[in-house]
């Protein structure tokens, strides 16, 4: 794809065809210009399969909100889509639909409401909601969704990871095996989620960061290939980099050769007055190989560089290398707490990937349009009670419980408040047998989760750095349960409705449900 | 990311810091201009978890090229690393070398062979082979990596849900749950492979394609909350495309309400002279669902329109709703053979994100340094035997059994050429007690898999059009045994060394060990 496709691929057109065979529909029927809600949202945390996440963090609003800002129906794009005709030649799209896009369609006239990225975010609970005309919130669906899956299913992991990894620092990897240039937006989902650094230069760049890398097992060989060796690939190494020597040791022999010719270089910088920055393992059994270096660097004095451990790591992995270090490293006279605060992850395919869930299924629903002023709310019901969307206006609240910590995400009518009720009843989203009732004097704190992003056409939020997002996420994390943070079998959160929201929906499916008899 | 940070981020700087840093050490060592020479392979077919493939799509190549002919380092990307500092804040890189990447670095002075577009390929074959100097070919890595990985992944899973779906047409619907703008690499790739069309707009119009599309639930849902109900939604739909009438009939009850109204609403298209295209069933038990749907249109005389069906598929639940059919339409008066033929697959998320296996771990090894004027060998030993590469100068070779199929795949050395052998002996890449030999008169056809595609420079290939792609693609397939091709438990393609490439890398292997001793 040569730049000028690109632009075509990746501007209004990155959407989905029924998006604008529906958008045409709406126009012929007048409906276009008819204002309707659409709420986005995600019915079931990531499942890897084995293991699945408690919550997920929120991230890709600032990047969608690029698109949305330089999207619009070019000349080049109005043309190609007059070109189009079915299946008897006749075009797809009138000169009159195509027109108004032309000159109508812009998503400066939407509204849109979103929790804000670096949030802790549950089932069910809406992470953004867009107001607007009919045929303009239709075509936005397609690229809302891919703007934002990816990035909160990357995000996710990334936390995860994280969190096996004891809050040790934490490299993104993965822009070999990521899908395609989408590697940008999961390297910074993973920097939001809880990667500290990543090896991808563009984007680091782009984002403030310093890329983060060593070399490759290619130095070694090259040096090999042309009569020298490992050690000297090394000496070549920290002669270069003096202050930022991380070598890589398993290129020939981990234990036999490429330790002992790191302790030596890192001898040699020592005495230059250089502090060695530390190791990498890239292949084996990485907790016992990672025991016997921090051995073998204890021995020699370096009791502080780092093991930067690789090699298709993910959460379980890290579980299980800590879980052996914990078990082995002291029979080898190595004391695990010391080993394990000196490791660092760098993790590429499975994070970028996110392996075991490589897609989060957030969808985008209509829940309400207004006719002649008044909000009518809309349903679409399923067989799985769980997949039936919750209808209208709503307001998300979360609630703090005495501790501190958040104990449930409330979603209620537009004109309902939490914290005007002496009584909170939480009821589930689809079992009626399942409710909670909190006494006000049992929760400490009711916060609104969905914030103004963008108001007809202005931007009216702060977009915060990522810094600022990463802090945010932090704080969520800590005001989360232990359970619902582990990585195994984690705590349900507990999302729910309020009576009156349950009652409006179950009414809603009730009268659906006769229309069709 | 607006568009000056997207160029950057996928500018000359998507790459990892670690290339930047080898080949400024390179540079300082005087060997950034030496010629080297890295192979691109995979080592394993795509393991989905419970299946996996038996062979796998060569994509990705013409986007590669695309990338490879406009990257460069610009005054930007200069200043960025220049800005570069190390832990005690002297700069990264120094201006000796920076000049150097400024006037001297292109990728015009390497020399590409490669596999073309569309091929079956298998593990340990050279999928691209790049040529140059050593600094230029180390940093080309990581954009080669994930551009061809990506795409060798989704056209390898497209062809799996191709063939499973007995070759019926396949629609790529996967845009929403890509990742990012990884999407339109994964739509291309999807059609390379197996699918016939796909839904996202802006690529197919790219790659010379229409795309494809039917309506939403939310489309029903609008006429529902305005009062009116499925059957005005229908009518509406086809009054504005008469002749491009697909109909989505679940979103309130597949048998009672949407299949009826459809029917209804394809009764009057008749009349008007038009031919309804079918309906698409998106939720609930497809098989039952599309046996009920083929009996209702039969009755209504509608024995020809497509059934599309979606929702989550993939080559493991295609099978499964076709042996379903198989098992039960009889029963309902349906032939199941005609049904399967009026099936239509709409494939989104397990497509594009290759479900159970994300990606496809390609690798790009030094395998030769040139000193001298001559070419000196290169290996890296692992552990496991099956990841060391094969050393040096490679040609590869496909040999075609008496009935015309593909039996293996064979590499040699630079000089070797199997046709001149009387016996052509193929040894396991990996395990010296697996060999096979084939008799000169055995092998119908021996076939050079690498084609020269760039030129110091120079592109020297004449790019195919997507339409040759997949014919390519096909005949290849045509003459893979049906074994391989199978889903679950394929056969073992053989991909084989002759016994001088085994021999040397061997010898290699050895030498390297005692090196290290």
């Amino acid at each position: 794809m040569n730049g000028v496709q690109q632009k075509t691929a990746e501007g209004i057109l990155f959407t989905d065809q029924y998006q604008l065979s529906m958008a045409q529909l709406y126009f012929r029927l007048g409906l276009h210009e008819k204002t309707v809600q659409f709420d986005h949202f995600f019915r079931d945390y990531p499942d890897y399969g084995y293991h699945r996440a408690g919550y997920c963090i929120n991230a890709g609003l600032a990047w969608l909100l690029d698109w949305l800002q330089t999207a619009r129906f070019q000349a080049t794009d109005i043309n190609y889509l007059r070109s189009q005709t079915d299946r008897t030649g006749v075009p797809i799209f009138d000169d009159s639909f195509l027109t108004w896009l032309q000159n109508e369609f812009t998503f400066e006239r939407l509204t849109l409401r979103a929790i804000p990225e670096g949030r802790v975010v549950h089932p069910h609970v809406p992470l953004s909601v867009v107001q607007g005309p009919l045929a303009i919130a239709q075509i936005l669906e397609t690229s809302l969704l891919n703007h934002l899956n990816y990035q909160t299913l990357i995000a996710t992991k990334a936390a995860r990871i994280r969190e096996s990894g004891e809050g040790q620092l934490l490299l993104e990897f993965g822009l070999r095996r990521a899908h395609s240039t989408g590697a940008n937006a999961g390297a910074r989902a993973a920097l939001i989620g809880g990667a500290d650094f990543s090896s991808n230069v563009g984007v680091s760049h782009v984002l403030g960061l310093p890329p983060k890398g060593t070399h490759a097992h290619s130095m070694v060989q090259v040096f090999m290939a042309l009569g020298m060796g490992e050690l000297d690939a090394f000496r070549a190494y920290a002669d270069v980099y003096p202050d930022d020597c991380l070598l890589l040791v398993d290129t020939i022999d981990t234990l036999e050769s490429g330790l002992p010719h790191a302790i030596t270089v890192f001898e040699e910088l020592r005495r230059k007055g250089h502090q060695p920055v530390g190791i990498r393992l890239d292949s084996g059994d990485l907790a016992y190989l990672s025991i016997q270096a921090a051995k073998m660097l204890n021995q020699a004095g370096f009791t502080d560089t780092s093991i930067v451990l690789s090699n298709d790591l993910d959460e379980l992995i890290i579980w299980q290398i800590l879980t052996q270090i914990n078990q082995e490293a002291t029979r080898f006279g190595v004391d695990p707490a010391q080993l394990r605060r000196r490791l660092v992850y760098g993790v590429g395919t499975r994070l970028i990937t996110s392996h075991g869930s490589p897609s989060l299924g957030g969808v985008y629903k209509l829940v309400a349009v207004c006719d002649n002023g008044t909000w009518i709310p809309a349903i679409k019901i399923s067989e799985n009670p769980g997949k039936t969307p919750n209808p209208g206006h709503k307001h998300v609240w979360r609630l703090y419980d005495g501790r501190g910590n958040a104990t449930a995400d409330l979603l209620s009518l537009d004109d309902e408040d939490p914290s005007q009720m002496e009584v909170i009843v939480l009821q589930h989203v689809s079992d009626h047998t399942k409710r909670r009732e909190l006494n006000q004097a049992e929760v400490k704190e009711i916060e609104p989760l969905l914030v103004d992003v963008w108001d007809e056409g202005k931007l009216v939020y702060n977009l915060p750095s990522l810094e600022a997002i990463r802090e945010r996420r932090q704080q969520d994390l800590n005001r989360l349960d232990t359970g619902v943070k582990r990585i195994m079998n984690p705590h349900i959160y507990h999302v729910s409705l309020t009576p009156r929201l349950w009652d409006l929906k179950q009414h809603l499916i009730e009268s659906t449900r006769n229309q069709s008899g």
